[in-house]
């Protein structure tokens, strides 16, 4: 972040003067404090300031509440000796919005805290305890003029304040990171899946047959209903996730190339990247979570490593937007779109869905039929979160509070955007590799039944939704459904561990006692287990310590 | 459970020699050992055998294999100096089931492990530290004749083995661990509730009208979405597990006195405690992590203290009985009532409503309309187990197979009973209280608020399978259902501090910084923070250790 944003933000005389020391670590450790103790979301209500001062030609920093001291940024705690600090600007009292400050924290030599400055680790947290993450207080700071970033607004040496254009590729960053986190999220579920899929392998748990020892924890359907969707998943989220970042490549370079294309798609992009993350990571951390309780007992040791791998992905839910805040943002463009669907304008691509008001025609093709109810889901639910939105403006509160008051139908149909984009996205890549003959038959057979499966679950999962809004679907075709889905099951059943080993993950990336590629589980639980540093005097401390006063005393 | 085993397996004798002594620690500190390495939920498959020796009239415990070792039980790690061992009995090399031994495994004065007995901590776990779960393997342990339990089954001294009657109330015990554990986990939301209430109202985020300033997190609808229902499960769930608990007592009392009214509401009462504990422990801790990220990035941190209850709640998914596993013990008892009721048999009380095939009637009760539909989802769901199994035994596969086949319908099943009986039982013991005339007119208006948001949220959350099932739900009934749920939130959105006050949780017991009875929670972040051991040195030795040669090899 401390790159990207001096990349992104500063001129080129202060990208010389702090980029490459920083690329090379040479005496610049570098990180991005936004984020404030009372400060989240609402970037604009940001506390700390920075005052100029014409005579010194200085910026004076300060956080002057509790509540503004910066709060999370990684590596803030006890590793960077900079930072790049948001701060609200002001000029002779007057205020001029937020500003970056690229601030000296520590003495570059002696790693001390510069004068004014309160800088440490704000303390465990429920994963990525290594990101070091720190609470950073100001009190009269004082840095060169040049050292705020001056790309796109600049303050000159008397004061005088010049705004220049608004940055557009500030949005790209924005998206980029979200492109990221997705498949930062769906790596992550796909380490839990392969870590449950070799465990319920080995783990043999009740017999099926009476006559019968034993089976694997993975014959019986409930545990391959738990397991296989989310290997679906993952797989389809990758899918999709590298059709984003093409798509995001091709953004990006037609705003570079200052096309009116690249400024059009830009909303698109954007709602997309932000529904996409959030309901990526929800649904990740979902299964990161599934996956560990599928393997019961042993799961839940830290030894298994879900706990770590849930961490990392639950984060993501709140990190660079929060789930609910970035729902809403797809949503008002939904809405907007909605509107000018109503108007028979034409739509981006992802959206044109929104204009087709035909009911849904059950075909043969099952994955098309499950896709095509959630597009209707996901228009009718655009359709009622507007109309909330009217029914309660007309009620005469005023237009902010309308939406306020809509925020569920608004997320709702965020969601079931999301929902509907993913599956015919994925189903249109597994299309398009096949097409480009990239895939062996076996590895095309494969991929088809994990991108169905997935469809099917989301269907399934979503049928609340799904049925209110196509009240033609029948038992029968619902039967069918589902009978479908077990048939893909058993299909996938015996290409379980080939598919997970596929993804090629490292015993060391994995870290798992119970997810190792040569399956020796209990071996590993136990060897884990005397590696417990309480483990290492045979009667330990508390025995002497607590528990023999008690015994004396007779409590 | 060691106590509670004594008493219920125990002979007079053996309850003399152990019992007061463990009572009142004298040199007795127990555990219970059922859990091996590599078996869990099939208790007959476990490994430990107890060998009879008639010379030395001693039986020689060993746990032969490496998935044999017992794991996980609590305070075995390296507190207790007594188990209890769950073994495979033989005698002259014949086997006579599982039972219950009594095995001394640390030294009462030092503490060491005694010969033979190689007993450890099973290693970090995702919550639950404290309980020290442990390891144990024995190698040849002697103990005498007269340490098994030997109330319900005797082995004589030239090794006669004599077998009791069955224990019945061994199921008892059973019932009575789940309704504990209903308890906890509903205790859990509470306090994850009461963290998110306190800390929504005091962080403000946002602004709804752009002229005024951000408001509290709860003035936002999506919050109080994600807030209320949960205050109003917490409650509805103790409405429940209170009645329970009666239910209960009523048979034990009954058992006690050897009534037959006793003996048969076993089954039901058993079938109960399973779905009620599986569903409850489910939806709990997926409530504690809502709340965890209602919180935002703050609940993200351990001093919020949202991880610890959920690695509580959370555990209880799987311990005394795995989700699904009593989810399938369940659906067997539902889909034998449900045969049951097609021979016009009269029914337990808790499924009576299997033999009402009447349609739903949509009458003004808007809380009875949606317990309705979600009793007859459950009752098409049991049917459609039912047919499952039925169409899988008639393709000739086992009615074992059969049954692990129809996996997915009857678990279905048991959850959507679960739900229906929830939802109905908490309308009826409000109803009862206010009868009683034991609740105010303002304690009885937000209680009955409360159970109506917990019915009208359940019905909301399992639509999927409620429209499924009553084809006549009509959009505008949904969206009257809707228009209910956020009245609800909006009436009691100005009682939600007084709420989660009158649960009454202390400071100490929710060790939160953001739920603290004073709302302090940004001083508290930072007291906490700065408490971190890791911010008592100015500069970390990770400097001088690690980054200072990076930056001058600058790599």
């Amino acid at each position: 972040m401390f790159m990207t944003t001096l990349l992104s933000q500063g001129t080129e005389e202060q990208q010389a003067q702090w980029l490459n020391r920083s690329w090379h670590m040479d005496g610049v450790l570098g990180t991005y404090a936004q984020t404030e103790l009372g400060h989240g979301t609402f970037v604009r209500g940001l506390e700390t300031r920075a005052d100029y001062d014409p005579i010194t030609q200085e910026f004076i920093l300060n956080t002057p509440t509790q509540s503004s001291y910066k709060w999370w940024p990684g590596g803030l705690g006890n590793t960077a000796n900079v930072a790049i600090v948001l701060a609200q600007l002001y000029v002779k009292g007057k205020h001029y919005g937020l500003q970056s400050f690229v601030v000296r924290i520590r003495d570059e030599r002696t790693h001390e805290p510069l004068t004014g400055v309160d800088v440490g680790d704000i303390g465990p947290r429920l994963g990525g305890n290594g990101v070091n993450n720190g609470f950073l207080g100001l009190r009269d700071v004082r840095i060169p003029r040049n050292q705020m970033l001056m790309k796109n607004a600049q303050v000159l040496n008397d004061g005088t304040f010049v705004q220049g254009r608004p940055p557009l590729l500030l949005y790209g960053t924005m998206v980029y990171v979200r492109v990221i986190t997705l498949k930062d999220v769906l790596f992550g579920l796909l380490q839990a899946a392969t870590i449950a899929t070799r465990y319920s392998v080995v783990r043999r748990q009740s017999r099926i047959n009476s006559d019968q020892p034993e089976v694997s924890v993975l014959d019986h359907i409930t545990q391959q209903a738990k397991i296989l969707p989310q290997i679906a998943r993952g797989v389809s989220y990758r899918l999709v996730s590298d059709w984003l970042w093409r798509f995001y490549e091709d953004v990006l370079r037609q705003l570079e190339d200052e096309s009116t294309a690249g400024r059009n798609s830009l909303p698109e992009l954007h709602a997309l990247s932000c529904c996409l993350k959030a309901v990526a990571s929800d649904e990740a951390s979902e299964g990161v979570d599934l996956l560990r309780k599928s393997c019961g007992g042993h799961g839940f040791l830290s030894s298994a490593n879900f706990d770590s791998i849930y961490g990392l992905t639950a984060a993501a839910y709140t990190y660079e937007g929060e789930y609910t805040v970035l729902l809403l943002q797809t949503a008002r463009f939904l809405v907007r779109q909605y509107v000018d669907s109503l108007k028979r304008k034409v739509l981006p691509s992802s959206v044109s869905y929104l204009r087709d008001t035909s009911r849904l025609v059950w075909g043969k093709n099952l994955a098309a039929n499950c896709v095509r109810a959630l597009e209707i889901s996901a228009m009718e639910q655009v359709r009622q979160a507007w109309q909330t939105q009217k029914t309660h403006q007309s009620s005469k509160v005023s237009a902010e509070m309308a939406s306020n008051l809509a925020g569920r139908q608004l997320t709702s149909a965020a969601i079931a955007h999301a929902h509907a984009f993913f599956t015919r996205n994925a189903l249109e890549q597994v299309e398009a590799l096949r097409k480009k003959g990239d895939l062996s038959p076996n590895v095309s057979l494969v991929l088809s039944q994990l991108v169905e499966l997935f469809v099917i679950d989301t269907f399934l999962r979503q049928s609340g939704c799904v049925l209110r809004w196509n009240n033609g679907i029948t038992g029968t075709q619902l039967r069918f459904v589902e009978r479908r889905f077990e048939e893909l099951l058993a299909k996938l059943r015996p290409n379980a561990v080939a598919l997970v080993d596929g993804f090629d993950f490292h015993d060391r990336v994995l870290g798992s006692t119970l997810g190792c590629h040569d399956g020796r589980v209990y071996e590993r639980l136990m060897e884990e287990a005397r590696r417990n540093p309480v483990n290492q005097e045979p009667v330990n401390s508390s025995f002497h310590n607590h528990l023999l006063p008690m015994m004396r005393g007779k409590l």
